[in-house]
């Protein structure tokens, strides 16, 4: 099956596409921004990186999130069950993890198809 | 490839097949309840899915398990140890990372074979 | 598809060979070592895997990285960017996670392509 690289940076791809899954790498929002803002952010990212394997939101197959802080909880899923597809809406599990640095709230790991 | 979509809620999925490759949700157990029967209940909810995939235990890929607090690892893995097909075990990931409430001790997120 | 496993304990394999998708166990490295040395263990067993399942760096997928102390991020990062592939890096995700005993420092959950 081929893989592509797409956004290759000195650390990391954006994303990889093998045959007909993409996987992408932990989104974060804008740092110091509110949990909101930051979720959006993160799911507006996942979007275009959807956009630009071919995919979309109705062919994610796994979505891991962590949170920053758990308290966060409802004001994250507010904002997640506004954008999913509910047709099609991805697996999904959710843990508290701490993130780079104090500013990032909320990661997402995505799987999608193609 | 085909995307199947299995336990549609408002917010997830239970399962998402890919072709051969079936994503699960984070499985959770009773909560409030002991380690060893949160433990117990993932696995059975784990079983269930597999089941209605159309897999079963030998055909587990990845299985990455969150553990609310690491004093609990020997316990979960007494549990988890009766239960894996012995000739054929997932690989497998144990961090530890609080979840959606205190409650809950434990959640399994399983990636497995069709 | 076939599906094969390498390196096979009481508790999980090592790796499990899904078609053309590889998944590999948490990989950690030297109980008690420096940040370093134990990032430096954990790549060294991920190339070890690779060869084993016929793959090798520039077919990364995905890399998971939990650092149990987020503090260690630097110098994780100074090994894992001297040992990727710069014209073909893997998607990657980092956060904060207790491992196994807190002699672990780090722990690397990688996909690869074959």
């Amino acid at each position: 099956m081929t893989i592509k690289h797409i956004g290759v940076g000195p650390r990391m791809s954006q994303a990889v596409v093998h045959g007909n899954t993409a996987y992408f790498a932990g989104q974060v929002g804008t740092a110091g921004a509110d949990i909101a803002t930051q979720t959006q952010d993160c799911l507006d990212a996942v979007d275009r990186l959807l956009a630009e394997v071919g995919s979309n939101k109705s062919k994610l197959l796994q979505v891991v999130i962590w949170l920053a802080d758990m308290d966060d909880f409802a004001a994250m899923n507010t904002v997640y069950d506004g954008w999913i597809d509910p047709a099609a809406p991805a697996t999904r599990a959710c843990g508290e993890a701490k993130l780079a640095t104090p500013d990032f709230l909320v990661e997402f790991i995505v799987t999608a198809a193609i």
